[in-house]
């Protein structure tokens, strides 16, 4: 009996996750390695940062998804890095042994050459950050609350959100209705329906990935919801208390980070050229130059589609197509069949979508471009459908449900935000400040 | 126009909680002042710990609890201290002066003189602690599943819950539960059936606040379940791998100490006598001797009820009852009227249940004890009624019907274990290890 082929799966974003389940009959003993036990349904992340879903809802254990498959085995563990050449990944002490890998380590922030920014301004690519970032909202609503002085207090009615690609842009709306919506009966004090949410964007128009019609659509959105655009703004600096822009300085609080990602550290470990973002070049098969064995994915690979000349965005959609294309070669090989190596990865845009706020979103769908409350329906619609598991899909629509009927949000917690400590309370300022009701 | 009288009460667990509601038509000015922006529901934090609850599940914010009523505000602030003679209370830089004043702290595990074990045997009081027991328990069974050597996979699977109360009983049984029923099937080589899970009691009954036919059904009921319930064990030591009782060592990587809890530091900046555990010894009207303006109800008081000769017990139904009793004394002063202060505060027992696992229970209802299926319903019937917010008690009872029909648990997510690392990921021990699957 010769052994069976090891596959290791490194990383269970949607990249990871889309190739394991495409290789479930294959003839191998398939290894998922991610360094958190569950698959993280990222589009929705923002609703955790503005208190709407609880992280459990977006949230799935990756063992519990791969219990019906039988040659898939986990494991949580953090990859340090590959030897391409002895075929093996490094993972703690250990040494884990392939013939087939996929690399689908997935982004982390990029804050372009300022790694002290992130200090004031949490980006969006973990639960840890998003639990972060919404004590953060919660705690300036309360500090607001007892500031007697009306700079300061404004101050900490201010938003900044760094990027208006679709996580700064869902993440603007949703701010702003918190704030107005949900919140605003909470206050006596503070009068939250005051709260700016300003959107700072480098570039020309918000949501660049999609059509200018889209854009357009989204900017006009925004701005119905009372949030403030600020386009061809590019952040010079980021301070505890505000961002620079051009010269001049915006005070606020809460400073936010959607303005980009890059690939994840383990790319640099491979000691193989990188593009743009630290992403790996890799072939037109998606395999590491020289190593036709080791694949990488998603967010951390760099490839030049040459069907349409464009780079694969780093997209979910990106991610899942290129982890079935890949999976597709492997079983191929493995099987003694023929395979789509030669033929390369081609990517199929099968639309993008945003939502801006309640019953407000934009859609693209091939040429097909809406918005209003028809597309938040078919956001809504998609969203549900592919958040993995049962479970899931119910408690999100629950809360979903409750929150537009109620005008509420159901996980308005603030956990720890100091880590040390177990509870840094908010020193109120004045006595006398919160003993003045709001007129 | 005289000046409103105003009311400040610290903490809002039950006591706070529920004074601040019997005073709504109060002609006052009440504050509410919290270290965190929920009120928490305790009895059910265990079900957070046990992966069977978000944290949102069970935890409300304090300001959406008291919008409707118009005479209250909120304050999320750290209370250091009280000028009882000053009529003050000290929060951050601020003082903030009372009429009257409740003081509801509540209660921080207790160690009994070892502060160091909390280290490596987190309590049970606060969402962070239950997070942390959350994650700490689902590595277990992650670390077991890469653990080559037999005695430390063992270790692995062995959970220490320390004290048999009812946080450590219902503990004791959702934790044995989660290892057989809900995670087996996940794991491929780690038996997970196979975790031991030992309550250990210095008492000679588990549920000691119980009517020993409660305790000895609740020890079958637990035996049942498969858990070792070590009798008359007072833990000599705890260390990092496991307790030492009366000279023998247990071994285990996941120790909970459900052993008994203190009053709230706050009560010693007081200045006052105190009496064991730390709790103020309160007159029997439940004020501060000396200080008829200020009371302190719930966990953090010592009151011999004298109709009785008992202490009234730090449970929920206590506090709640202080709570609007001593309401009920500031409202009839407020209006001129006959108060209840001569009377004192008497506790009446409303009755006492416990769950052990699903379907199991013990109930207390005067005279009445049973246990079993009806009084598991009867269990589940009340903490659902009692629950804070519609939104709430929906998603508990959807969460338990799901986790009851499906055996299993939503909210089965590893967090940042270590506060300062993003995630410190277990290093596997051999590479070997894993690839022997469970026979």
């Amino acid at each position: 009996m010769t052994q069976r082929a090891r596959i290791v799966i490194v990383g269970c974003g949607f990249g990871g996750l889309f190739s394991a389940r495409a290789l479930r009959h294959t003839p191998a003993d398939v290894l998922i390695i991610d360094h958190n036990n569950y698959h993280l349904f990222q589009p929705l992340l923002y609703q955790v940062a503005c208190a709407a879903l609880a992280p459990a809802d977006i949230a799935q254990p990756i063992r519990t998804i791969f219990r019906p498959q039988q040659n898939a085995r986990v494991m949580l563990a953090d990859v340090s890095g590959v030897d391409l050449a002895g075929r093996a990944v490094i993972a703690g002490n250990s040494r884990l042994p392939y013939d087939y890998l996929i690399l689908a380590p997935g982004a982390v922030d990029n804050y372009f050459g300022h790694p002290e920014w992130s200090a004031y301004a949490p980006g969006m690519k973990a639960v840890e950050e998003a639990t972060l970032i919404r004590s953060r909202l919660l705690r300036s609503f309360e500090a607001a609350e007892i500031e007697a002085d009306a700079a300061e207090r404004a101050a900490h009615l201010t938003f900044i959100i760094v990027g208006a690609g679709p996580t700064g842009v869902e993440l603007a709306g949703a701010i702003k209705e918190l704030a107005v919506d949900v919140v605003a009966r909470d206050f006596r004090v503070a009068d939250t329906r005051q709260a700016r949410v300003i959107l700072v964007e480098a570039g020309p128009r918000v949501l660049p990935a999609l059509h200018p019609d889209s854009s357009a659509r989204a900017l006009a959105q925004l701005q119905e919801l009372g949030v403030e655009v600020r386009l061809g703004a590019p952040v010079t600096q980021v301070f505890a208390d505000g961002v620079e822009l051009g010269g001049a300085r915006l005070r606020s609080h809460n400073i936010i980070w959607t303005a980009g990602v890059r690939a994840a550290p383990l790319t640099a470990a491979l000691g193989t050229p990188l593009g743009p973002g630290g992403r790996v070049r890799v072939e037109r098969d998606c395999s590491v130059p020289g190593h036709p064995q080791a694949f990488v994915i998603g967010d951390a690979a760099h490839l030049i589609d040459d069907a349409t000349g464009q780079v694969v965005p780093g997209v979910s959609q990106g991610a899942m197509q290129m982890g079935r294309y890949v999976a597709g070669i492997i079983d191929a090989e493995l099987r003694g069949r023929a395979t789509a190596r030669a033929r390369g990865f081609h990517y199929r845009d099968l639309g993008s979508m945003a939502t801006v706020g309640k019953s407000r979103a934009v859609v693209e769908l091939g040429r097909l471009h809406f918005g209003g409350l028809l597309a938040w329906f078919a956001w809504m619609a998609l969203h549900i459908t592919v958040l993995i598991g049962f479970r899931n899909r119910l408690a999100v629509l629950s809360s979903w449900i409750y929150s537009y009927v109620f005008f509420r949000r159901g996980s308005r917690l603030i956990t720890n935000l100091e880590p040390a400590a177990v509870c840094e309370p908010i020193a109120p300022a004045t006595a006398s400040a919160p003993t003045e009701p709001r007129s």
